[in-house]
């Protein structure tokens, strides 16, 4: 089994610009994260976006969609920032494709103290091997089936609908 | 559905203890770890003994099987020092409970650079859910049966034996 | 010797907040940073303010000269955003105040990988009890003088004027 | 101004080695903690030794206080292992040499949570700049002269003799 990884941005692969003073987007963390998770298992990384994901567009979306479907491998990880990561999942869950395809993210960038990054990617790494084909939000721990998942923004988890 | 952690100390757990200057073992990085990664999922921490793994004796061993038979959960995760990790999941396979039970660890502390600690239990957490009744370890990304799997010591990771 | 240690905010003690998905102020890093720094200098430390320095008034400049003024230390730190450090150097400078007062920062969050802000609070901590009294910005390994010192803001490094 | 730095290993320098499963070195962390304190005051690194303390020899001493009688810089910070600082400070320090020679070191090392090392090296950085000529241990927050400075090895600090 080969797993392919799709970054697309979202609060995992922010960065602190330290001349701008801001949080930004620069190279993805994710060819560093993918070393230290020292994965034996075969691993395609591609950037599809670099986004936070209040930015993404229709034809966003219709890129990451457009990448799950080229793609050859059957089981794919994207990180995606959290507060579309529902509506993304709904773009490519429509589609029905013969494929697992789990949608994950962070609620504190990888480069901060105390993120989640590293576990939620690890959560997600190992339930698309499990899972049937389907597409599906890894967070908190947790699996959503894609059609029965929000995220409660105030207090920043997600939950069944 | 809820979830069982069992800690056993290894790698994963070890501490810095500054004034003896060496790794040793103090309270279990668990509690903290299991509220970074904002766990929805409701779990159950059990330390077991906070033990090297090269250290684990038999009677160890039967404790750990002892937890996993008593739990009322049947999603567990085991948290071991990599050298014995395989002999251990002997002991709880041989058993063939009627659980899922993943055994994951760490080949850097959790508490030092570069650690891999945070990204094997996100991946341990996921596929206890998702994986059929049985004993596995999960490391480098991958899942292995309990009978097909060993640590190649010298490269510092498992295949399949 | 007692050191007295001021927060006015900037960029040292700038946190992530996870659910308005921002760098912002919360409680400052200065009681953690301390104890990290296993002092055993007597250190008084006290919150003037928690600002973004761009956002800092001249009422602000005017609290943090009248904490340095009631301080009975003549040994006195200041964490400060590097954006106007000068400026508020200037306003303690022309005050000509018989105590080493010494202006410190970071370019990178406490809380953010790769962060200056530890070394830079050392720094500052040691050359305010060996300087003679006067004003000083101590940032890049470099002791400057309050009146012979300016940010190159593109470079984002400290230089003399 | 251009400062010398020395390492000779260390707590400091401390590297886990992930197949040896224990703390060791490999190479020095120097060149990444010059970086990462932007450092634009001109510096030196030099690597004397990588060895913990307790298992310095009179030749290592002995190398130390050459490179600090060959060095041309007259600010000198090195990086030592703490329980035997005190011992090289005396070597030095009775050498009188026309130099400001600041000895400083950690209790965790660098790579693990909750180091001292970096606020360490910012503090020797600037007293080694500030203070006249003499051979000091700047750990603690603290400056002590040599001839005036034990470990208190329960309390894991530094303190007049």
């Amino acid at each position: 089994m080969t797993l392919r990884i799709l970054a697309t941005g979202g609060t995992f692969d922010k960065h602190y610009d330290e001349i701008a003073g801001k949080l930004t987007f620069a190279h993805s963390h994710l060819p560093d994260v993918i070393t230290r998770a020292r994965l034996t298992l075969p691993t395609e990384l591609e950037i599809v976006a670099m986004l936070d994901s209040l930015e993404m567009q229709d034809s966003d979306r219709s890129n990451v969609l457009a990448a799950c479907q080229r793609a050859t491998e059957t089981a794919i990880v994207i990180v995606h920032g959290t507060d579309t990561m529902r509506e993304t999942a709904h773009v490519i869950g429509n589609a029905n494709l013969a494929k697992t395809i789990v949608l994950t993210g962070a609620m504190i960038p990888y480069e901060i103290a105390n993120s989640d990054a590293f576990f939620n990617l690890g959560l997600a790494c190992g339930v698309a091997q499990t899972l049937p084909h389907g597409v599906y939000i890894a967070m908190n721990g947790q699996i959503f089936n894609w059609d029965n998942v929000k995220k409660n923004r105030s207090a920043g988890v997600f939950v069944n609908e």
